[in-house]
């Protein structure tokens, strides 16, 4: 399998999380991706390339034209306005209250953050369209060859909306990958979430479409983060009611019941019928992630990899999230290769 | 005048503010209150009393249930999850975003939370228990005379809205002992809010109620904290429609300009003929405050005070904030002189 892959990812390198009410080094960092490029060359996955550089015509095909000149400038706004930290918000439009994106920066930030772990950075902003490069040009590898390719996107994407970033994403690559195959001729794409956090961005970014039948199997948001999206009754609006399926699960679940949502999952992605399978692939299921709460073993994934090749689609998988960082490589690359039947 | 303080206030010791993207130690602070406290004393305001210990009751007219049991636990939950800083919301339902209260504390502190910079800590819980009875007992007091008292309030309470803290407020002093005027009889009060922040909560409490008339002066929301509320087009709703005035104003604003805007609102106060005044007490419009950006000077304060005192009803004080913490003694306490005519 084709991997595209950047090492301009390592330009988003923060130096704090706010976890737990401290700061805390950052569960999202470098040696991530290093570490799933290292497992891909060691097993010989395929061939490894650089990302082409698009333009951000396809990301505001997903994005608000606001929120990408916020996050390509947060950074300096944020120093010239004498803040000592990073970039993290501390207040934001909550209930009842207006949704005006402030002037300054300090509130501008909130108004375009659906979290404050996450930290915006000298250098984020390139390593963002670093990695949405990256999803784009395996996703045109995928419409090319109509076969499969994995984007090793850094920062990851599935947590971004339209126009907020969180939970350690800027750009949504998946829903911008999955935005690219409908605008070259596709008429029907999946969206398969199986990161352990709910991918509450995709799911916003599409509820109201037909086009794109979103699934997600996760940690429950009363027990996990985000919190306040992935409960199983949010089923899509309009023209995209029943186009959305959200698989919530507790604390422990174990490879028997999260595969069997898998299954679910998997037989609706059938009746879809699509054009193609984009797949926003978190390994942060695996049973020692230090952030999350399911229970798979590293065996698990490359299990979980067979039943997704079992649709026969043309399939472009996103690298989202996974903080077991020693057990990162072993476990995305056992998806990838229980996928090619290796 | 009379002036109600508890030392519980000190109960509420924050360790940790959110501020610029660093946890630095909070700008609201014991010392605060004892700079005031100080000051009441070296000028012989006049009596000070100890609060009487009120129950929920007058807490819940004003306060969702559900929020102040998540205040009164919040801590014991936060320690319990194993997190090791003070409690910080780091996420909280944004834009698109379902309004559930999760089960876990780590969604929960952000459903009822409005920011982050304040932090939940150990006796927090008390110190606010307390300052409401301060602002009960001077309410009680002020009902009783008709004349004025000063509740030396420690926390604030004027951004805590009916089921979210933040910004160094938990329970809403101010409209809590508004409604007790209320429900021991006034047809009307009136709500001035003179701290340096917009008041959301209190506006948010009584936006749709023609009972109070609520006018705020403060920092534009587009420059300041809380920057999601506090514009000029805010105006009330419902039978609260024409109740609600806001005069927001812009970096650098001296007396002319500010005293000019509070001429305007005692116009409207008059106007309203109200049986009680609650005035919501910040002094950080203070030339020196360190976060805020208003150019009053200590005599700005006496002045005001007497401008107050036209009105000629009878009026509590509520104290909010200031964090000019040399100087904040002697300028709560000129707003004070300054409405006794000394």
């Amino acid at each position: 399998m084709l991997t595209v892959y950047s090492d301009k990812h390592a330009l988003r390198d923060a130096r704090t999380e706010l976890y737990g009410g401290e700061l805390v080094p950052p569960f999202e960092c470098p040696v991530r991706a290093e570490h799933i490029l290292g497992r891909v060359r060691e097993v010989g996955l395929g061939e490894v390339i650089a990302p082409r550089e698009f333009s951000l015509e396809p990301v505001t095909r997903i994005h608000d034209p606001g929120f990408i000149h916020f996050l390509e400038h947060c950074w300096q706004e944020w120093v010239a306005a004498g803040f000592k930290g990073e970039a993290i918000a501390a207040n934001w439009p909550a209930r009842g209250m207006q949704q005006r994106a402030p002037h300054h920066i300090e509130g501008k930030i909130g108004y375009y953050a659906l979290a404050a772990e996450t930290s915006i950075t000298d250098g984020t902003w390139q390593a963002a369209r670093a990695s949405v490069d990256v999803a784009l040009t395996a996703q045109s590898a995928v419409a090319d060859s109509s076969s499969s390719a994995f984007a090793l996107c850094r920062p990851p994407g599935h947590h971004a909306a339209g126009d907020m970033f969180g939970g350690y994403c800027f750009i949504n690559n998946a829903a911008v990958a999955t935005q690219a195959f409908l605008d070259q001729g596709a008429a029907r794409v999946a969206l398969l979430d199986v990161d352990f956090h709910h991918g509450n961005g995709s799911q916003a970014i599409f509820y109201d479409r037909d086009d794109v039948l979103f699934l997600s199997l996760h940690g429950d948001p009363a027990e996990a983060f985000p919190h306040f999206l992935g409960y199983a009754d949010e089923t899509g609006h309009g023209a995209g009611q029943g186009y959305n399926h959200n698989y919530p699960m507790g604390p422990g679940t174990a490879f028997d019941t999260w595969g069997a949502a898998l299954d679910d999952a998997c037989a609706k992605i059938r009746g879809y019928a699509p054009d193609a399978l984009v797949v926003s692939l978190g390994v942060d299921t695996f049973e020692n992630d230090p952030i999350s709460f399911f229970k798979l073993t590293s065996d698990d994934f490359r299990r979980y990899g067979a039943s997704i090749a079992s649709l026969g689609l043309p399939t472009l998988f996103i690298m989202e999230g996974g903080y077991a960082v020693e057990e990162i490589g072993v476990n995305a690359v056992n998806v990838l290769q229980g996928f090619e039947g290796d």
